[in-house]
């Protein structure tokens, strides 16, 4: 669908912006293409992820794709990289150290609403911190649920969900994750 | 990759359009980092959730975060909390009751596309309803298939893929879910 | 949260500049319901998700998501659907046939980083070319390692973790993924 044709009969100045946004895009989009061979949402091209985590003081060399959605207190150590479609929820705290790969799609979660959905929102969110130890590899789409603590060197598979807390270098996936091997 | 020096040589509105793109990100940012201590995608802080929910005929109450997908004939009810990085698939219709909790990278499908796909696109998508009750948790990433119909008050654990129904107050997990406990 | 009223006492023209996006917002969002009875991201409104494909060089009629993330060499064949919230890594090369559907919140990886995570930057990426052939289906949610092949006709249930190959016409599901039925 062309979108400037949805413009039609509307104030020139709209269609002046997106064709603006549509020309400052296309440039953007080239110059990632020529440089770091990569096409990214366009707020990824608009806007610097090294930025994002200098705004949220998070460590030296550590960023954060626009997608991740960050709430409450979060605290993120040096060189850790932070995936598109994330979430660092420190509503109850969060912390996580240095060399991490927190990969796309993991959510880190501080609080939960289970029984605040079940009570027809009579019971009230319920928090307790997380916190992830230094050089963690947490896999794609996993979850971490509150509570938990993870020691340094840990490695959780892609797709596990994470509901109670493991020693230094475990090796675990599943949901529930279990240790493995 | 400083993004300005990317416009070098190019017209000079799109460098000014990028600036003001990002000093409106930068007062919005900080103005969310004081008053709701957060952090959130670029069309987050641009646009309201309340105001999407509003726009789509949402009950009272109900938010919708802008990275939320909505197709065809979705029908939300009140007080609904609806995530980030969501799907609502009404094309075979949608129905969400009030005081639900819709995680991020929740998925609800009313159609399905394995038999166009393996067919080369000669067989068509396939629909079936959808219908959750009220006081539902869906946990996050778990994708509810076509057809399935859950009753009010169920909990559906994270990492899920629900494709059968199941009566009111089902606590399920798994994929495929099955009643846990 | 009024958007505007975070602006007051800012230069005028960053009101201005939001006050013209929200109407271009308006604008779009409206001809969305009427003309495709759907509602997409911000990014998605402007954008067409034919036009991503064939910036990337991607096949005929093959569409993709603002949000999907490209990176390194990837290649795409024709009438293939690529949802939102996915990730195409060709850093280690990826191959993807014709009329396939490349599901929301897919990740294809050709690397990993467990190794450079776990000891502390030190060790290096690791790269390995991912194929998936023509006619498949990968489910929501799911993961593909690297150095994983998928023949035609394949089909990955939702949630499934894809960590070796499979010949033509498998039906895959399952964290790690095992064949089915």
């Amino acid at each position: 669908m062309n979108r400037e044709d949805l413009l039609i009969g509307k104030e020139e100045k709209l269609l002046s912006l997106l064709k603006e946004l549509t020309e400052l895009k296309t440039i953007l989009d080239n110059q990632f293409k020529e440089k770091l061979t990569r096409n990214l949402p366009f707020a990824d091209v608009l806007f610097d992820r090294w930025e994002k985590a200098k705004f949220l003081n998070f460590g030296e060399g550590t960023s954060v794709y626009d997608s991740c959605h960050v709430f409450g207190n979060v605290v993120v150590g040096k060189n850790t990289w932070v995936g598109p479609f994330t979430i660092l929820d420190g509503s109850g705290r969060l912390q996580i150290g240095d060399f991490c790969c927190i990969s796309a799609g993991v959510h880190i979660y501080s609080h939960e609403t289970v029984n605040w959905a079940t009570s027809g929102g009579e019971a009230p969110y319920e928090y307790a911190p997380v916190q992830i130890g230094d050089r963690c590899y947490i896999g794609p789409h996993s979850i971490i649920a509150s509570g938990v603590v993870l020691g340094d060197g840990c490695v959780v598979g892609a797709n596990s969900f994470v509901n109670k807390s493991f020693p230094n270098n475990s090796r675990i996936a599943g949901s529930p994750a279990k240790e493995i091997r």
